[in-house]
């Protein structure tokens, strides 16, 4: 029997009918184990992001694994995780001033972190917030896309004394989001220049007599090129609970770490193209691509082993994506020949390339034994 | 004062504080009205893809426009169209012969339409049915994606007479999606290459014996291009109910019929760099993009007048998008001295480059008189 095959048969036997995305649980407690002793290694509090997973019992593994404060990137998240047992969050969003009745809200039953850039923020929130919350403050070491460039402590002195008129606002940082850690250079030099640039900013206001502050930095490719994260107060990577397409690309992580992938009904075989339709699209995988020799490509099969999911099967990409409709492709003959043994009514196992934006589209996972875990829906 | 800032304070008027999408009712109608117009003149019936708006409410409007029949892409969204009165519905999507019960229950309260385009699937269909359906053969005539090749008669009439023996399975016409009037070539040549190659087909069918049989298309750049679609019996565009940056390029429809746009907050100003940044990723847009001269565009501004969207800002572009962050950049000096005028807590309208994933993003909506309107969720 092929893998493809015996794949299916896994997936059937599992309740799969429908696209579905899967969790590899053992996986992706590994992977929350693995950071979890890294920042113990290094004495930072690991503060994981979840809009990864977005998902109470997800949050409940990093309980486990002794991770007791979160981060977001919206107050409905915040709110949701509230709602499950998290009493310290982080919403590391520039602050909205429109919703400053909902952080109030919030910040009356949990320690609230919030985080700006700019001073028409701070005055509003100042002004309008009935609960104290801790403010961070958005530093730009190189990413370019938020934040006060890492250099003008002249800006950030400002808005420190600034909050610090704010009966409401307790100053607990500096923050940053190295996200030029995906896309331009060396993934560990970029950990180390954040690093860097975090700490000096943080001396240069303490010798202004502004702090004493923290340092918080987050990008998973940064910290999975990095053993130890000494030097920094918090930790706030998230992808890493599941990785992906893209990590892998970037060397953050191996094929054995990908933790989640969307199960997905073969509807059509087209052996003259060597191709194979599925029913899933842009809606399940998001239109994030890699591009690759022969083009774009929006995940790659996967197959599952009794034990979970196995290594990255050679030789097929998911080619195009519509709204509901997905476009494998066999390349080379060994794939080609598997190729023959689908038809309608199979399920296939792909993994996709952004697991953020592919999870963001489910509202329900299922892990291997076929439980049915919850995760937070917007409004 | 500007644009944007009457706008930031007309939206503010409606309650929006946080990313919304929203839509232009007015605006919306007069697209179902014009299509619906365009089907009565053309003696075909409208039979439009609700995979676009996926709403209760919205599906109103097309009811008032005297539509009776609905496509989907899904069996949830089938299910969710049954329970708000629909009763004739076509699953335009290959059959996932593992969801043959649920076919079946639906298939027991309306009329249910089902595609393929194999003969794996007729027979597991026909055989695990308990309810009759209506079939629909997937012809491809040049898109390349699902269908048998409108020239293999051989194959359609050997589905033919396969659904034939199916007691279950009513052969009710042969259906394509002519998706290549999105990027090849014109669209009204699409269009009547499409209606030419599907009712040789049926006539050739029609000679071995096979039929009557109807014919069905539907692709919103074919159809807007069109005044008259004589000659088929059922169309099922969709995404004309709102279009979206992609119509507009691809010359579909003018910057006037755009009917949604998603409402953002601005959480940091950039005077230096021209952009400004919005709590508007892509779970909010979706990562469909437009390739300009100056880059990838996700989106342009739109200002909301007293009598509801008005035209395209020029200047501005969505330039690029995290999750849930994204950066608008103002070219030339009209922009950037509106830019001037921007600050966090301000809101701005954003039209999406495809309506369908961005709509897909959002749990509901609202439309200019305030009202939230819902919209089908996935489980």
């Amino acid at each position: 029997m092929s893998e493809l095959h015996a794949t299916s048969i896994r997936l059937q036997d599992l309740g799969i009918d429908r696209t579905t995305l899967l969790i590899d649980e053992r996986r992706a407690r590994a992977n929350i184990d693995r950071f979890a002793a890294r920042a113990r290694a290094s004495g930072t509090v690991l503060r994981p992001h979840f809009k990864t997973h977005q998902s109470a019992t997800v949050g409940d593994w990093f309980r486990e694994a002794g991770v007791t404060r979160a981060t977001v990137s919206s107050l409905g998240q915040a709110a949701y995780f509230a709602d499950h047992g998290w009493d310290d969050i982080l919403l590391a969003m520039g602050v909205n001033p429109l919703e400053v009745a909902g952080y109030s809200a919030l910040a009356a039953r949990v320690r609230l972190g919030l985080l700006t850039d700019n001073a028409t923020t701070i005055a509003a929130i100042g002004a309008g917030l009935s609960q104290p919350v801790s403010l961070w403050l958005d530093v730009d070491v190189g990413y370019g896309r938020t934040g006060v460039a890492w250099k003008d402590t002249e800006t950030l002195g400002a808005l420190a004394r600034a909050a610090g008129t704010a009966p409401a606002l307790r100053l607990a940082g500096l923050l940053t989001h190295a996200g030029h850690s995906y896309h331009d250079q060396d993934a560990a030099d970029v950990f180390a220049s954040s690093l860097h640039r975090l700490t000096a900013c943080r001396d240069a206001l303490a010798s202004s007599g502004i702090g004493p502050l923290a340092i918080s930095a987050g990008d998973t490719p940064g910290f999975a090129a990095v053993d130890l994260w000494t030097g920094l107060d918090e930790a706030r990577p998230g992808n890493f609970v599941f990785f992906d397409l893209m990590q892998l690309v970037a060397g953050a992580c191996t094929a054995g770490d990908l933790a989640c992938a969307v199960a997905s009904p073969v509807i059509g075989v087209y052996p003259d193209r060597n191709q194979v339709v599925i029913h899933g699209g842009a809606v399940h995988f998001s239109r994030e691509h890699l591009l690759e020799q022969q083009g774009a490509s929006f995940g790659r099969l996967l197959t599952l082993g009794p034990d979970g999911f196995s290594d990255l099967l050679e030789g097929w990409s998911l080619v195009s994506l519509s709204q509901e409709h997905g476009v494998l492709e066999a390349r080379g003959a060994g794939a080609q020949s598997e190729l023959q043994t689908l038809q309608p009514g199979d399920l296939v196992m792909i993994a996709p390339v952004h697991s953020c934006l592919s999870c963001e589209q489910f509202t329900s996972y299922r892990t291997l034994d076929g439980t049915r875990i919850q995760r937070y829906r917007r409004d």
